[in-house]
C-alpha cells in the first residue's frame, strides 16, 4: 500500500506526486523523491522499484522479508534493512523496514508492523535546512527513529527483569521465575538480533570511507552508532544478569529444598519420638512396673510432651522450624 | 558416476559432450565446460581431473573427503568444498560437494548425498545473460543453492527446539527433554561446522582483492555471504538458547523434586499422626481412663480423622498438596 | 546551577567572571575559560552552551543524561561523558559529568551526584606550569579525578566480596550469601559500565593521531588509560570470582543438604530401631517366652539402648553425626 | 642417539655420511644434509649443533624440552618445535620433536616418543622432484607427518566420547561417566596444547612474507595449516560437547535421584498405611466392635492389602513405580 | 635500602660506587650504572631518581606500588613494572619490582618480596660479551629471571591441583575439595594478573618498532615472550580445568547424595517391614489364629528375618547397599 510519494527540492516539499510523475521529478536537478510503502504487494514493489532502478538482489531480499538488519552498497545506492520491534501482548513482534536510497530518491517499505514513520517525515519537513542535505539525511532520520524506538521496548524488558529480581530472593514461585527469566532472555535475543548487526553496519557510515550519500553527515550517523552501542551494551549486560539470575534461582530452589527437608525432619522427629515411647509402653511384658503405677499414663504422656517441647525448642533455635 | 558434461558458449549450451571432447572444447575461446560427478570412483576422479589439470593437493582432499568447508586458490583456479546436510530420519547426514573451477571449466563432485544440483543447471541455462559471465557465475549458483538448502534443515531443528521448549515448563518428561536438547545441540554443531568455515571463506570472494574468476560478481557473492551471516547468527543464538534450556530444565527438575518431596512429606504426616495416636492408645497402662469410655474408640478415630483434616487443609493452603 | 566561571591566562587565574564576559575573554589570545555547572536546568545549559558554540548533537546528549561514558570529537572540540559512581547506602548511585572542551574553554556539567570537583580546580591552580598547557590539561585533571574516585568504590565492593568469601565455606547463611553475591555482581556491572567504555575512548587520546587539544599530553592520558586498564582488569577478575563463588555456594548448599540428610537419617535410625523392638514385644502371641521373664522388660530396654549406642558410635565414626 | 645422517643433492640421496663429513657436504653447492637424532644426550646435541651453527637460544629450548609448539625465525634459519602425542594405555603421552633448518640442512631431534620418522624420509627419497626443493620441503614433510598423526589420536578420543554419550542417557553409571568425561576433557586439552599454537605458527609459513626456506612451498604449508584448522575445530567442538555432556550428566543424576525418591516414597507408603491400620486395631479400648467380629482379623488384613493394591496401582500409573 | 650501585664499561664491572659518584660515571661514554634498591623509603627513592632524571609519572607509580605489570616508554627511557610472586605458607604473596632504564643506567626497586636479584648481577658479570650490550641486556636478564621464577610457583599450584583431582573421584571430602579448588583458582588469578599484562607488554619489545634500548636484542625478548606465552597458556588451561573440576565435584556430591539416599532408604525398609509385621500381630482381634499357634512367635520372627534377608539381598544386587 502506498503511504506517500513526495518530491522535495532545496529541503522543501514540492508536491505530492503520482507514481507516473516520479521519473520526471527524478530528472530535475537538486530534486529528490521520497516514497513510502507499507505491506506492499509484490506487484506494487515491482512497479515502484522499476522507477528507481533498484538493484535486483536487494529487491529480492525485500520481497522475501525476514532479513537480518544490514546496510549494503550497490554503486551509488544504499540498501538498508532494519528490524522493527514492538510488544504484542506478552511477546515481541518483529517487523521490518527496507530502505532503498540513491542520490535522488528514498524508497522505504515497512512490513508486518504497526509503527508508522509519518512523524519522521513531518519532523524532516519542519527543518528544511537539514533536509536540504538530501536522501542521506532522510536515511539518518529514519534510522534514528527506528533505533530510538528500541529503547522503550528494552526498558519494558528491563522493568520485567527487575520485577523478577524482586521475587527471586523471596523464593515464592521458583517455577514462574525461571519461566519468566527464560522468556526475558528470548526477548533480549530478539532485540540483540535487531541491534547487533545494525551496530556493525552503521559503523561504516561515518569516519574513513563512507557511501557517497552519507558524506558530510558523519556526526549524525555517529550519533546513531553511539545509541546502538549503548543499546547493545545494555542488552549484553542484561543477558549476563539473566544468566546469573537463572543460576541464583537454581541455588535458591536448592536452599529452599534444603530448608523444607530440615523442617519436615523436625516435624517427623516430633511425631516419631512419642510413637517410640508409646511403643515401649505397648509391650506386653508381664513385669512392667510403670504399667501398674496410678500415674503411669499421665507420666508417659508428660514424657512425650516434654521431650517434644525440648526438641521443638532446639529445632527452633537451630533455625529448622 | 558422471551426471553430465556440457559445453557452454556466450551463456548458451553448445552440446552434451563426451569426456574425450573436453580438451577440444576447453581450447575454444569464450567456451567453458561444466562437468558434474557424483559418488565418483577414484578412477573417474583421476581421469577427469587430468583433463582440467586440477592441482594435486586439492585432488587429494577431494579423494579423502570429510573435509571442512573451504575455498582455496591455486593460481587462477579455485577449489571449493562445501558440506551438504540433510535429514536422515532423526539424524543429520553430512555429504560433501567439491568444486574445482578454472577460467574455462567447472568440475563438481558430490559425495554421500541425495541432493541433486540439476535444478541449478536448469536455472542457469534459463538465464543466459548471467551464465555468460562464465564459471564464476556457475560457482555462485552452486554456492547459493547449497547455502539455501541449509535453511530448511535449520528450520526443522528450530521447530524441534520449539517443541522441546513447550514441554520444558510442563516438566512432564525431563529425561526426554534433556536428551532431545542434547541432540538438538549436536545438530546445531553439525550445521555450524558446515556454515562457519564457509562464511569465513566466502568473505574473501568479494570486496578488496578477489580471485580472478569471481571478479565482477561481488554483489552475488556478498549475497551468499549475507545469507551465511544470517544462518550463523541463527545457529549461534539457538545454541545459546539450548544451553539456557538445559540449565532451565535442570532447574525445573530440581523444582519438581522439591515439590514431590513436599507432597510426600505431607502424606507421610497424614499417616504418621494417626499412627502415633494409635500407639498412645495401644499402651498397656492399667489406668487409662479413655480406654474404658464407651465412646473412647470413636473418640480416638475422630481425633485421628480431624487432625488429618486440619493438616490436609493446611498443606493444601501451603501448596504442598 | 553555576558553580564557577573563571578565566585563566598563562596557567594563572585572571578573574572570576560573569557569564556575559565569557565571549570577551574567549577572544583574548592565550586565555581560556573554565565553567562548571551542576544539575543545570535546561535554560542554564542552553544559554551557556551558546557562549561556546557547543555542537547541537553533543548538547542534546548532555540534556538527556544517562549516556554511556564516551569521548567524541567535533572538529577541534571534544565532548566527554563520564559516569560518577558513589555509594548511597547499600547501593551504587550513578551520576554523570559532561565536559565540553574547545581550544579556549572547558565547560563541565555534573548531574545527579554529590561529588564536587572544586579540589581539581584548586590543584590545577596550584601548578601553573602545568595549567599553562590549557584546556587539555584541565580535561586530563578532571578525567584523572573521576577515574581515581572509582578505586575506593571498587575497594569497598572488594571488601564486601571478601566478607562473603569468608562466610562461603562456613555455610552458615547460604541464602544471604547468594543474595549478597548477586548484588556484588550488579555493582561490578555498574562499575564496568562506567570504566569499560571510558577505557576504550581514552585509548584514542594518546599515541598515533590524537585530538588537537590533547597534543603533547600523551604521557598524562596514557597514565589515565593505565589506571583504567588496572580498574577493568580488577573488575573482570572480580566478576569471574563472583561467578565461581556462586557456583561454590551452590556446591556448599548441596554438600550441606547432603550432610543434613545423613544426620537426619542417623537420628531416624536411633528412633526407628527401638520402635521396631517395642513393636515385636507388643505382639499378642500366646507363647512369647520373653514376656514372662522377670527381667524381660529391662532386657528389652537394654536391647534398645545398647543397639542405639552401637549405632550412635558407628554413625559418629562415619561422620554422620 | 643418532638415527641417520644423510646428504642430498638435486633431490637425490648422495650418501650416508659421518658427523665429521657434515661440514664438507654443507659447503658443496646445491647439497643439503638431513640429520635425525632421538633422545639425544646433551653432549650429542652440543657437538652436532655446532656443525650447523644452531642459534644458542633455540638450542637451549631444545635442551630443556617441554616447550610449547612454536616456529621461530633466526635470520635465515627456522626453529620448529612440535609435540608428538600417542596413547600410552589410557593416557596420552606427550613427546616432542625439535627441528632446526637452515638453507642447507635439516636437523631434527625427537624426545620421549616411540614415533619414528623413517617413513617420512623414505617417502621423500621416493619423490626426488619434490625433495629437490630442499630443507623447506623436508620441513613440510615432517610437519605434515606430525599433524597427520594427531588425527588417529583425536579419533580414538572421539570414539571414547561417543561411548560415554551412549551410556549418558542410560544413566547406569553416572560416577564412571563423569570421571570418563573429565579425562576426555583433559586429553582434549593436551591435544589443543599441541595443535593450537602450531596452527598459529603455521599460518606464518604461507601467504604474505614467509621465511626464505618456505618460499615457493606456500600450497604445501597451506595444506598443513588447513589440516590444523580442521583439527582445532574438531577439538573445540568436542570440548564444547564434553561440557554439555557434563551438564547433561548432572541433570540425569538429578532426574535419577528424583525418580528414586519417588519410588522409595511409594514403597514407604505401602508399608506405612498397613502399619497405621495395625496400630488402630492394636489400641486397647474396651469397646471396639471390630475386635469381636469373627471376621475382624481377615477384614483388617483385607483392608491393608486392598489399600496397598489401590496405592500400588495409582503409583504405577503415575510412573512412580 | 640500597642493595648495590655499580658502574660498568665495555661489559666489565668498573667499581662499586657511591650515590654521589653516579652523575660522574653517567657522563663517561660507553659506561652505564646499575643501581638496585629494595623496600626503598620515599626519601631514598626521590634522591636516587633525581640522579637519573626518572620521569615524574613513572616515579609516582613506583611510589604508590601495587601497579599492574607494564612497560612504558618515556622518550629514550623505559619504565618496567613486574610482579614478584612467592608462596608464603598456603597463600601467594605478591611483591613488585620497578625498573627504570635509560641509555646509560638501570635502576631497579623491589618491594614486599624476599626474592633477591644478586644472582642475576653475578650471571651478567660472568658474561661480559653479553653485558657489553648495555642496559637493554640487563633489563632482559632481570625480566628473564622474574619470568623464570613464575614457573616453580605455577608448578606448585599444578601439584596442588593434581592432589585435588585425585581426591575428586574418591568423593571423600567434597567440602575440602571445593574449598581447595576455590583457592587454587584464586592463585591462578593472581598468577594471571602478573603474567597476562606482562605478555602483552613484552610483545612490543621485539619485531617491528622497538624501544631504542632493546634494539638488537630481539631474539632475547622474544625468548622471554615465548616463556610468557607458555606460562599464560598453562594458567588458562589450568583455570579451565579448575572450572570443570568444580562442576565435576558438584556432580560427585549429587551422586554421593543420591547413593546415600538409596542406602538410607534400604536400611529404613529393613526396619519398617518388621515393624509393620509386629504391628499386625499386635492387633487385639479376638480371633487371630496365629496368636494361639505354639510356633506363632517364632514364625513371626522368622517371617521378619526372612523378608529382611530377601530385601537385603535385592538391595545389595541393585547396588543400593
Amino acid at each position: 500500500m502506498l503511504v506517500n510519494c513526495v518530491a522535495y527540492q532545496e529541503g522543501k516539499k514540492l508536491a505530492d506526486i503520482e507514481q507516473s510523475q516520479i521519473r520526471e521529478y527524478l530528472s530535475r536537478p537538486g530534486c529528490f523523491v521520497w516514497v513510502a510503502l507499507r505491506d506492499a504487494s509484490e506487484a506494487e514493489l515491482d512497479s515502484l522499484s522499476k522507477e528507481f532502478d533498484v538493484p535486483e538482489l536487494a529487491l529480492e531480499d525485500a520481497r522475501h522479508g525476514h532479513q537480518r538488519a544490514k546496510i549494503e552498497e550497490y554503486g551509488t545506492e544504499l540498501f538498508v534493512v532494519m528490524q522493527l520491534i514492538e510488544h504484542a501482548g506478552d511477546e515481541l513482534k518483529v517487523g521490518e523496514i527496507s530502505i532503498f536510497t540513491g542520490p535522488n530518491y528514498v524508497f522505504s517499505v515497512r512490513n508486518r508492523t504497526e509503527q508508522s514513520f509519518l512523524g519522521v517525515r513531518t519532523r524532516c519537513e519542519r527543518e528544511p535546512e537539514l533536509l536540504r542535505q538530501g536522501p542521506g539525511y532522510v536515511l539518518y532520520a529514519l534510522m534514528d527513529a527506528v533505533v530510538d524506538r528500541y529503547f522503550p521496548v528494552l526498558d519494558a524488558v528491563e522493568v520485567e527483569l527487575e520485577g523478577i529480581e524482586e521475587k527471586l530472593f523471596a523464593n515464592t514461585s521458583p517455577r514462574a521465575n525461571i519461566e519468566a527469566l527464560y522468556y526475558v532472555k528470548q526477548k533480549l535475543t530478539t532485540l540483540k538480533h535487531a541491534a547487533g548487526p545494525l551496530l556493525e553496519a552503521t559503523g561504516k557510515l561515518y569516519g574513513g570511507r563512507v557511501p557517497q550519500i552519507c558524506a558530510g553527515l558523519g556526526d549524525y550517523f555517529r550519533d546513531v552508532y553511539d545509541h546502538l552501542v549503548r543499546l547493545n551494551q545494555t542488552i549484553d549486560s542484561m543477558r549476563d544478569t539473566v544468566n546469573t539470575a537463572i543460576q541464583v534461582n537454581l541455588a535458591m530452589i536448592t536452599i529452599g529444598e534444603s530448608e523444607v527437608t530440615k523442617r519436615l525432619a523436625a516435624y517427623a522427629a516430633l511425631v516419631a519420638v512419642p510413637t517410640m515411647i508409646a511403643g515401649v509402653y505397648g509391650m506386653n511384658f508381664k513385669e512392667m512396673p510403670e504399667l501398674n503405677w496410678a500415674w503411669g499414663y499421665p507420666f508417659a504422656l508428660f514424657l512425650m510432651v516434654s521431650i517434644d517441647v525440648v526438641l521443638f525448642w532446639r529445632f527452633r533455635r537451630a533455625g529448622w522450624l
